[in-house]
């Protein structure tokens, strides 16, 4: 699939340039957790972002154009994650998942949080104990519709 | 399992005395978040927590002591969520992972984001245009040991 | 799980009675589409409707109050569905999953169709070749928020 | 397999001629929903529909013959689809399949909906609260038959 | 799942009293084939048939009525069947599956034999080189609809 | 795997030559059913058979050669075929295997019905109510040893 | 189902009076391999057979006739098993499956061994380096019929 | 992975030059068995079998060393074979299983019967009824070691 | 199974009287590592052992009498597992296994570690940046046979 | 992906260099495991050592860096492993899995072993009986966080 040619091109590109996602998100002018989603083949960008995104790394025409195409989403390969950072996240749904479940529907009533009209951010938080990952997801609440 | 059993237990007596979680975890002195995982059979309490949550779901001395035993954690019996709220936390991994796993190795270099020195925190933001949920996932940053 | 026994004993006061789903939901007061997916267990109902549901198929208080309750959803248990009718379905995803998702695209721009708010409708359309089952799903369009 | 390296043609043909499906099925004469599934490899096209997809997407007659074979069906290579749009189907069948069953039952007898003699609309349902997408699809009931 | 107990007490009623499922078939009025599919939870009777059925094998009112409702359809509980009989079907469509799709679309064109309109037939034809099981599917052949 | 690309090679040349799988049993004299599954890679032909076959698809000696040897079979590399058609009867064994199990073992004893030392003939019924497929499926009954 | 309850009390009635499969089968008068195998749920005896296995073990009639009926075989629920001494004989597939196939093919020409008529035997060999478990699968070769 | 494509250069020549297993083991000076299941990828040969290979099979020096790295085994790509040849071998897993572990501990107490000290041979058993099968598996009894 | 329950039984009873592991494997006279693993129903003790299991945990001879019985192993029922603490050895299989491989291959040659004739011993290592938890696995290097 | 390609290379390059394991990991100046661990594609390996590394094996600079490059982690490709090596390893999860989580958690209290600040040491242990494998797995003990 030609989609993923190009994130191979863009991953292959951003090594040999000794680039980072944030200076690249910088230039886009979007948050890094979107843009690096987007370069990394599961965001869609608008052109502008994409022809940006084809000076840094090289793309030719047709492969930025393959950057402002909806993407078919998913994109691990396999349905639990092995990667060691990853399968914590798929861990804390396994252990916390439940208690999510209840905690949400209490406050907000029967619905979703919503993955589309979503953002998310990652942040360091420094402690002299070790320093600390945070990361905060914030979504529409979607309440169930009735009919 | 006898503490399948329990958690059976407790969720029945909350919905038949109308308790919130958020009640419960004050009375019991931690958080909502931890509290909840560990009333649903992910987290053990120690004695004294237990003692209380035995008096608010009316359980037996038994009972009790289940709730300070590690469980064996995994909550869904599944491998990828049929629920609708927990199947776009999954989604997350699947849309985002990638992103999460390059941003932050590059903050903080080779390593993870511990699932076990970690805290969570469910909240809801106010908005007119729908409210929205915001979880934050805060962990220890733990690097790949060299030897 | 309790609301699964909810559920079987509703189905079997069902038969027992000869009542039809299309009866109960206008007894409570909602399509027949929603009702009897909650009385199936997929949807939580207010206090009002549990009553109603209550009196119709002979339920305590407990298990009116379980229909109140989000459910923990995903009624198959299994990945691909067995049942014939309901595979049907599955198919149409394999088969014409990608003409979907490329002409909601179209339309619509990079976005989902909600599972959450949305309605289904399923009526009979008489034709003498044989009638037609004739579902419509409607359901908000999500476009993917940027950040 | 040849079947799918077409399908890859025209899709990247698409995207380079800044096509829509919307207007490629105008110029064969039949609705969208059945051409682009045709497009994507799932349908089987005659002769003078193919010669007029060849003549847009620059295929060469070995191609344009691929499109009138009927094709191995089942576009996911998945038994979960990962990605969000397709989930939100798949989900559906998780939730609504036991009421839906019901209700086609209850209204028809026991049969099924035909996935082949079908057809399904897309349309855009224009809503201040937010566009709607109506999915409609239109099957013929096949009463299982007795013997 | 209350069916599943009926099927479960047929079964052992036909062993206790060394009844065969062609004697029971002709009783009730139908081939052996469908009668036996129904009385093992695959096919639903009518309400004639199931008071027959109620008779033979001692059913009470409520079971015998269970016999009447359209099964949730799918006997194995398993993807790949154990069994080495059921096997030997399974293993036919993973050698025999592309001619059988290859020679039914040369046959009759792009479509499907259905599995609703469709009958079976089991018989045995004497051989001095050792029996032959002789099983004839016989299904309406539905074209793919085009629109 | 050297017999899938000349199973290709095949498949490409008959399209690219309009011949009919019926057609080319005739001229290798054998059953359309056996050949066809043969040519696509399930049976392994004789010297003389697969000198046909390669004057017929234009087959280079080595590929021919291969044509002759067992193959490894299961040409299907999914659990649960996805293909419309061949899912009817994956659909078949779920829904009349214990059936089709009971019965055999009723009229034959406890054995199986061979895969091996088997045939199986595809015809089309003329029916005023739409065509149907007939397709027969003949294999040796092998009874269970005892020992 | 019952046959595994059978199954389950001629398992506890065994350790309860201390018997040997050996033994047993000795008095019931066929080889330890098969007789094994027929408690265990998945051969079926003759009705002698099965009086004498019903007074060793205390069965009921009905008991009794569950051991005749030809069960629905595949005992291990799991499909790579993980018991350590039944995990070595899958093992044995996944890595000399492939030459079993060669020399069976190169030895008989295309065809299988048979799993029904088919015997077993396993015994010591004493080895002063550690006794040999020495386990002699004997199946008929069937050829694949050519039509 | 270079050791595959040494064995598909293997199984090519073998092709190309008529040979048999059997004779190419002569040569190598083991048994047909080991010397089959090396050649094909799953056992380590010594730089001097190696080097009789590479003659045999005209392989270059570099295609001879991969002959004696122990190579990652697991031969299938899949959990269930679907090779009708080797498939029958799982099934006597599934129906033979329990037998075998009941006897195997009955004649040698708590252990198993290693895969790795191991021997297997392939025999033809002639018998005017049908050829037989006879496959002797010789494996060390390796006993639970208490601690 | 009966061997579930006891196990069940036993873990009750550990908890109800405050025992330790380590206190019940001095009592019974072997290491902790092996008597925790023969009480969670993974090894087999012999009759000495299951006597004085029994008095600690108050078993019936029956119950004992399991405990000697070689048990179907594999304790987790699921093929990764998902408790935080087991994960973490399954994680390492899958980032060390090819070092592993590569590492003892080096050392041994070809040829596998025994989980038979195998202990394992669990021990802290006090350390101020954090106690340490270390498991020493000892197998015996068993070589591949030649022959 | 390209660090799949730069470990395939470094595979070869060692077979066809005769190195070991062991001599690279003292010319680089860390443990052998890690080191194979790193070469293999699982560790992130510094600038220094990868240049190091790029010598030995005669990698490019565009090669070298990407053993610098936090991997995607997870070797196997499958969730159980076929190897015979590893999969013993597996099987120790399944056999010992609960004893190692009873025993560390009545030495260390809720928590786990930490599979990132950790090491790992293979030895061989000299004996008449047969050498055997000692593994060492070191990992931090990580207890979970109450908040």
């Amino acid at each position: 699939m030609s989609r993923a040619l190009v994130t191979e091109k863009i991953v292959a590109a951003k090594l040999a340039k000794d680039l980072t996602w944030a200076h690249v998100a910088e230039e886009i002018g979007q948050s890094k957790e979107w843009v690096t989603c987007g370069l990394l083949g599961q965001m869609a960008m608008n052109e502008h972002e994409a022809a940006i995104a084809a000076r840094i790394f090289d793309l030719s025409d047709a492969e930025a154009k393959w950057l402002t195409v909806p993407p078919y989403r998913g994109a691990l390969g396999q349905e639990v994650p092995t990667d060691a950072l990853l399968y914590r996240f798929y861990e804390l749904i396994q252990v916390y998942g439940p208690a999510m479940k209840a905690l949400i529907e209490e406050q907000f009533g029967d619905g979703i949080m919503s993955a589309i009209d979503f953002s998310m951010d990652i942040a360091k938080e420094e402690n002299p104990a070790g320093d600390r990952v945070v990361v905060t997801l914030n979504g529409k609440f979607l309440p169930y519709k009735r009919y």
